[in-house]
């Protein structure tokens, strides 16, 4: 990912609000301050790493207006509103140049069914499969390796990694994208006991996803037992997060790695859920609701809820309740001391 | 998913005990009881939602016999034994025009090992890759891009779905799902340290898989590190579930979403465990362990225990600590005033 | 599976120290102790099994040499320094039979772009697509249906089990083993708020791993943001594991299945997770550490440390909480007869 740019240029690329200092080293690299050195473009993303500016090497760093430091010799510091969003615009830059628009057209390695409807505009690359009914809309990029189920629809500009897969009759928006191995549209897990035996509840409902989705590496979102599972607008979700069936998704929520929807529960919007938390089923989680990573949220939570443990609680409460418990050996040995003192003090008093 | 039932169509596939009300509608869609409408087939089966009957638009609802309610104009109630059953008999014939059965034969783009044994009733979808020595029975359906490795075996009328990975010399029984994505035979997870670094025991078992068995998106099921490891017929396992190597699961096990089961471990029959429970290794859970979400089981379970927590311990403990440990706080303001007094009583008594 | 070998071959691989008993019989089969009969080779590779030994019926069977008991009539105890790696040595021999080496070669239903570099020596095995520029080097094999992106490199003597998927610009080092499903350089999971959405922050780094690397089925590791997310030397990943974006994985660790670590972490050399372990991101776990299955690590540990619980705490303490925490019910009832106790005290001396 050599990429090539001068001081000049990433001053234009992230408007900068102004600088100190002054280089003539060609930017070839992005880098963490600690590990950075000369060619490289270094940022302040978060305050915790202050400390390494001093002694960054990189010939350009990012830092908020109000950065009090002054560079080194040689090194050019770029003062900005905020340093994340300045780097995302010069990572924006070299983005194109490392993913760039693939040639539309349908690769002749891959199978596609006479019935399904593939815009001229979209790309289908080598050996993806695109069954009866399907359609794929303009400007769609499936990568490689791709499965498209029977009159399954994805939705203007999006990309599909090699190796996702969209069963029967899913829907996906506008520019959704979804990493590799991501499975859209899986049974969802209903049996009913009987005789014995589990019997399988037919899956028969959908899976709709809206615009500006995104969904990590080798999730998994089931398709509803009827109706439909539902991911909202501008939701972003990470890895090896399952979304069991006849979920529903508000829009634009967080949802981190490994995290897990139990069946038929519901988020509201702009929901976010650390690593690893799991959620109950047939609950309500309203609107802005955060939890903690690994938090078990069993029970319905109001709109605008802050909570962590297992089961969740009030973050709060949960801190506290975390350092008490910790002091649980103290805790005993107080009691045992009251009882002591109290028993000694009713023989003496006898 | 459009479909297109009579109401009277409706009460003889559901078998209903009887009826209130009547509707001329033709059922188009299942819906969920508030969500629904004019067309809908809506049911009731979960208490929880005992509420929603009354507001529900649904032309057709499916109702316990013991209903109280009444339904609206236009509206039929269809009273049946369990109508979570009854939406399972019309979801049952939605499921025929959904999943048509394919044609039997060998996708041209396929490929599959001259010495590989394909029974001609099987059907074998695009991109899919028959190593050699492998046996597929009769009847059995691999979707699309589904890779059986050498001498492996697919027992009759299983369905195996697209990006399903089947590694050499395992064995599935009849009648097994698998989704897309699911990884049976990957090598366990063992080494011997030694020298400084961590040296791979080879893993030369296998994995035998029962009848009937489904195993969700994603999952992963480890081969053994010699003999097997098994699944039991009937067991149902949902996606992203975790398998180690020489693990044991008995007959008719429910293992839900993100579970994970350490290597040598045996679970009994019927075992229930709840979405992200972990289960350590070389340990036995008895049959019928019931085990809620999260659990952490990390010592043996006699047959029939019903545990939570992390450590597991009996659920109706596990409850009560948690609502002790949530009042912690209080106890350790009693405490102290305890010792206050005693203090002051030590003070006057002196 | 089968194999044939009689008793002095194995005691050959195995490089017994010593032997007691005679057996005739061929050895057909490895098994575990308490389910072994004649033709099995079985072997005591954890104390915990000892009482078995006595009731095993393999034929041979592999024992420290300080092993007290006697073996049956032909029955053959072969004495070594370690029975799991004399065991190990057998397996080696079986593996040379399950997974031969394959002929170099590409297969004619890969799609390889014509400027990829494939050595001579390298196996390209059916339906596996390399993009433009990616580099395959001597002796690695891509055994079906595998992506190799655009510029990305994989190191001599590398298997890349089927369904493995490696981004852009990865890089693999020599001896890596991916198994089945594994994504190599997904996008990291991050986004800046503004406007009411998330807005993606370009994830342009890349990731590369070390020599003699194995990571398990269905993991996913994410590109870093910038530079790279990094995984060492010898380090052992079990299926299902998340690696966020610009983590930094050190040399000759083993994180157990299921384990998360969040974005810009680093992990020192000789760190073991247990499984379903998650660590918080933007720390920093020192070298050697121990973390139990389900430990929650969300603070930097120092090197050595053994942690358990969640949050994670030294194993001892953790232990001895955990023990009080169920002795809450008991707490509280002595408090409350203390509180009793005291009542009465001050009623009777007023």
């Amino acid at each position: 990912m050599e990429v090539s740019f001068t001081a000049a240029e990433i001053a234009a690329i992230v408007q900068a609000k102004g600088t100190r200092g002054a280089t003539t080293d060609v930017v070839r690299r992005v880098s963490a301050l600690a590990e950075s050195g000369p060619g490289d473009l270094a940022f302040l993303g978060n305050q915790k790493y202050k400390a390494d500016v001093a002694g960054a090497r990189a010939s350009v760093i990012l830092l908020p207006a109000d950065f009090p430091g002054e560079p080194a010799p040689g090194q050019l510091f770029l003062l900005v509103d905020n340093p994340s969003v300045a780097l995302a615009r010069v990572c924006a830059r070299i983005e194109r140049d490392l993913w760039p628009r693939p040639a539309p057209g349908i690769h002749p390695s891959a199978s596609v069914a006479s019935d399904a409807r593939v815009a001229p505009s979209a790309t289908i690359g080598p050996l993806c499969v695109i069954e009866s009914g399907a359609v794929i809309h303009e400007r769609v990029h499936l990568q490689a390796q791709v499965f498209v189920g029977r009159n399954a629809v994805i939705g203007e500009d999006s990309w599909l990694m090699p190796g996702a897969i969209i069963a029967t009759e899913c829907h996906l928006g506008r520019r959704v994208q979804l990493q590799p191995g991501v499975v859209i549209g899986s049974d969802g897990f209903g049996y009913e006991f009987g005789g014995g035996r589990h019997v399988k509840v037919p899956q028969v409902g959908t899976v709709v996803i809206g615009d500006d989705v995104e969904i990590g590496a080798n999730s998994t979102v089931d398709r509803a037992r009827f109706s439909r599972t539902s991911i909202g607008e501008g939701t972003k979700i990470d890895n090896l997060v399952q979304v069991g069936h006849n979920v529903s998704i508000g829009r634009h929520c967080l949802l981190c790695a490994q995290v897990g929807i139990s069946g038929s529960t519901k988020l509201g919007d702009y929901v976010v859920l650390g690593g690893q938390a799991g959620v109950a089923g047939h609950i309500t989680i309203g609107n802005g609701v955060k939890a903690g990573g690994r938090a078990g949220l069993n029970a319905d939570l109001a709109a605008g809820s802050v909570v962590n443990g297992n089961p969740a609680i009030p973050m709060m409460l949960e801190r506290r309740i975390t350092i008490l418990t910790q002091r649980l050996p103290e805790l005993f040995k107080r009691v045992g001391a009251l009882e002591e003192q109290l028993a000694g003090a009713e023989k003496s008093s006898s």
